[in-house]
């Protein structure tokens, strides 16, 4: 048995229930300029990005990767601004990833979200989330975050560093299978009409 | 691109700061008596044995598997008691993956708590751990949890699920190069001269 001539340093972090890691090594963000398309109301979104501008931030994200090879993890912070756009909450893109198989913890650290999972072959779970809660969302499933609450919605993440991020899918399938409504004080989950199947 | 025919149901858990996981799939408890061998200070040991018997609970983890297999996660929380043995602080015996490569997230939930690292070829680090603080192991480190508060240590860990783990590279090299005592109000690290360098 033997070490690899170098190996990574371990490294503290600090991460922050309110979103963010102190010792991050990426931060992305998202504002609503880069959400065209994503949501079904493409009306609704177009009337936020002229009230608010296409600048406004709506979701970011830390983390801390330190290599992308096989056995690393790469552990963040998303941070999802609450909204709605017509009868839709705010959500992130969505991805798959690249490598199917490779799973990803969420864990809630503060506000009130939905993980909206679904398959290629058309199975469909949705899981709630608030502090404490969390999903350790199995391989070939398709995620996205969703903010059903009035405050951010962050979640703690870890997946494998080699597992890549497919966005594509969701978006050349007219969307995920189903939405995120708001329903009286809550949510709800309903068909997307423009959900045209998971392309093979 | 395809589902496989069998995907894993993703299933909520509820994890909480003292520890514990609500939709664990395993639970396995480590007593006192479990840990001949893993204080310097046998005698120490032998007298808490005495004085409060080899079923007494030091340890305690919950985690949640559903498979074993390359992309999955194994999500967990470890919670360690607090203890002195000897000028030794209460730890967990530690371990190497067995797949070497393979990381593993530990997230602080409660408690004050130290990570002890080392390589097989004797680099070391230690990484101080409270509420928040988290450290993101890379492969190839051998590690070990010690409380060195008063109050259960807790941290949230995932990993690999084909990771693995080999206990026996730290009884087969006399313990582990550095050991953790008491210093004061504090903890210090002092060289451990059992060790004796882990075999190849």
């Amino acid at each position: 048995m033997s070490t690899p001539l170098s190996v990574d340093i371990p490294t503290a972090m600090t991460i922050s229930a309110q979103g963010g890691i102190d010792g991050h090594s990426r931060r992305y963000e998202k504002v609503l300029g880069d959400m065209s398309g994503v949501y079904r109301d493409e009306a609704a979104w177009q009337a936020a990005v002229t009230e608010r501008g296409d600048s406004e931030l709506v979701y970011w994200v830390d983390d801390q990767r330190y290599q992308e090879g096989p056995g690393a993890l790469i552990v963040g912070t998303s941070t999802l601004l609450p909204g709605c756009y017509g009868d839709e909450f705010a959500l992130t893109r969505g991805h798959l990833h690249a490598i199917a198989d490779r799973a990803e913890l969420y864990h809630c650290l503060s506000g009130h979200g939905v993980m909206l999972l679904e398959t290629v072959d058309g199975q469909s779970a949705a899981i709630e989330l608030t502090p404490g809660k969390a999903v350790n969302v199995p391989g070939h499933w398709i995620h996205r975050s969703v903010n059903v609450g009035d405050e951010p919605f962050v979640t703690l993440f870890c997946y494998a560093a080699d597992a890549g991020q497919n966005y594509d899918i969701i978006a050349n399938a007219g969307g995920m299978k189903n939405l995120v409504v708001v329903d009286g004080d809550g949510w709800a989950l309903t068909p997307n009409p423009d959900h045209t199947g998971y392309s093979a």
